[in-house]
């Protein structure tokens, strides 16, 4: 007998790097962009002799912010420290039968690290070939279900009827559909949480409203589940979003204009980045996030991503079962994808 | 069967009361001055565009300078959003076997509700009638051990030689020592980490740092442990710190001057509060906290507490056995502290 025994020993998610130095940084489908110019104006004229208190325990503000943008009942929202806090909490709160939860064999690879580090069983069901999800294997007994739509890293948006399908069959379970990138295209599930009382849709500021820095993330249910995802985060942490991050989330959530702006960018580079990669010999999914999940047809991806760090650009690379032939490229600006371009022109030759 | 079967159903933690309206609030612990003007000029320079990316992820900047300030080596720091993220990362990481931990039935009551939330086994264990703790009945088979010192709400301060009683007989156990509260006098068990490779020390910049509005709480404790720690922390969200946080932490920690000026002129309020509240037929334990838990001789509580709130004075009422007839009252500006002499007076004489 020893401490050892009582520790949780779990093997950690690994994010993508985050170099030091300057480089082109297209590994974490982070936005090319600033956060809107509210944002910005809210942090200078926030009072820093605030911070000697609490912050708000409920996020008022920043939940009305949510609730209003989208239609919404502030008691249909929750919020976290980024949509993995979210995510988090919905695992505790939502997973804690003995049956298995399902997920994809490839998709945020968080999800099997949250179910490890609260000992929730799982399977994970293989997406076909082509990195479609049939709707029919999650026609099986199970403790919850959780599908990224689109997902990551494949990028593939799947059609709404299927994820009503999946919704419908399991009305015993609660099924988590997360969207983090659904801004970028792709249908919400949304209007789902009006007809269907198991399911719980996630979202992120990280992404499309350029605010990773800030960790903000956050969730829409039918008001149970969210007052359920509260009383769990109530017995986690009161306070777990700080003041400035109430204070800019609020902000970037009440500029719609530029959050289209920007979102509206990244969408017309990555449409212009699908034909350049194609040129270039790539095949892949049709993408509808902020990455593209491209598979060379000549040169192993691992060969590319070691080059691509040689001239200071950073994608990702997964060294996994189907998909170590892959690339995630986050949707830079389009002077970072030109270089990116280049850098892959001169790659591919010399291979 | 339905979904609800595999919810996690608890009940969570009741923080404060975080009135909306101006207020003198002695109710939370919170400090009555501001942060150090270090912390402002870095809210200032921070450049938000930086918050399109995600934050260093280990934190570097603020562990190396809490590491710096008490002499340790970062590998032996780990931070989190607030010492509650802290304390509810170390209960899931240190309690995760089957016998039961033990913590004082008066103490933090945030303590049971982690235990409750993770579904770890606890046991409470009564201090003495003076709400001094026994290092005696510490020396039972348990599966972790919770000891806040000073503890808190009686602000009873142990001495150093009693707590490494207790971890030096329970080797096979995680000791946690909360010292939320420890700037404001007491007797740390820092050394004890060079000692024995079963401990864990927590703080918190919410209180003599004057940021609970930013949320950071850390920990010190031998390298092992803190590695577990932050391998479930990588596990559960590897990016917990948001940028403005790590600035602003890293900042208060670097004055150490502004830090020791507002600690004493806290501790300097203390010790004339004392005076005014004995003379105003208060009784408590000598406290080294910024707060003071005290009884009085005749009138109730919870009546005080009351009549203290129509006088826009919010102080902290437990309505829990065997502290029922205690306020912990919270040491404010000494402006504050005349206020709320003066509405005492006023609420006594005519109780």
């Amino acid at each position: 007998m020893s401490f050892e025994d009582n520790i949780r020993k779990v093997v950690p998610y690994t994010p993508g790097e985050q170099p030091k130095r300057k480089v082109i940084k297209l590994n974490t489908n982070e936005c090319p962009y600033p956060p809107s110019p509210k944002v910005f104006n809210a942090l200078e004229d926030f009072d820093a002799s605030h911070l000697r208190l609490y912050p708000d325990p409920e996020c008022t503000g920043l939940v009305n912010s949510i609730a209003d943008y989208y239609g919404r009942k502030p008691e249909e929202v929750f919020v976290g420290v980024g949509s993995d806090d979210v995510l988090s909490m919905c695992f505790l709160t939502f997973f804690a039968g003995k049956k298995p939860i399902l997920f994809p064999d490839i998709t945020y690879s968080f999800y099997e690290v949250w179910a490890d580090v609260y000992r929730i069983p799982y399977k994970t069901i293989p997406l076909k070939e082509n990195f479609d999800l049939d709707d029919e294997d999650y026609m099986i007994e199970n403790g919850g279900i959780v599908i990224a739509n689109p997902n990551a890293p494949t990028g593939v948006s799947e059609p709404l009827e299927k994820i009503e399908k999946i919704i419908k069959a399991n009305h015993d379970s609660v099924v988590i559909v997360d969207e983090a990138y659904i801004d970028f295209g792709g249908e919400t599930a949304l209007p789902l949480i009006d007809k269907y009382e198991n399911v719980i849709i996630t979202r992120t500021m990280s992404k499309s409203r350029a605010m990773a820095g800030m960790r903000i993330g956050y969730a829409f249910g039918p008001e149970k589940l969210i007052k359920y995802l509260n009383d769990v985060k109530f017995s986690v942490n009161s306070y777990t979003m700080n003041m400035p991050a109430l204070i800019a989330g609020e902000e970037a959530m009440l500029d719609k204009r530029y959050f289209e702006q920007i979102r509206d960018k990244v969408v017309a580079t990555r449409e212009r980045s699908k034909d350049m990669l194609k040129k270039l010999g790539f095949t892949f999914r049709d993408s509808k996030t902020n990455f593209i999940f491209a598979k060379h047809e000549r040169v192993p991806a691992k060969y590319i991503f070691e080059k691509l760090k040689e001239h200071d650009i950073y994608v990702r690379y997964f060294n996994k079962p189907r998909i170590d032939d892959h690339l995630r490229i986050s949707i830079g600006t389009d002077e970072e994808m030109d270089e990116l371009f280049k850098a892959l022109e001169t790659i591919l030759q010399e291979a």
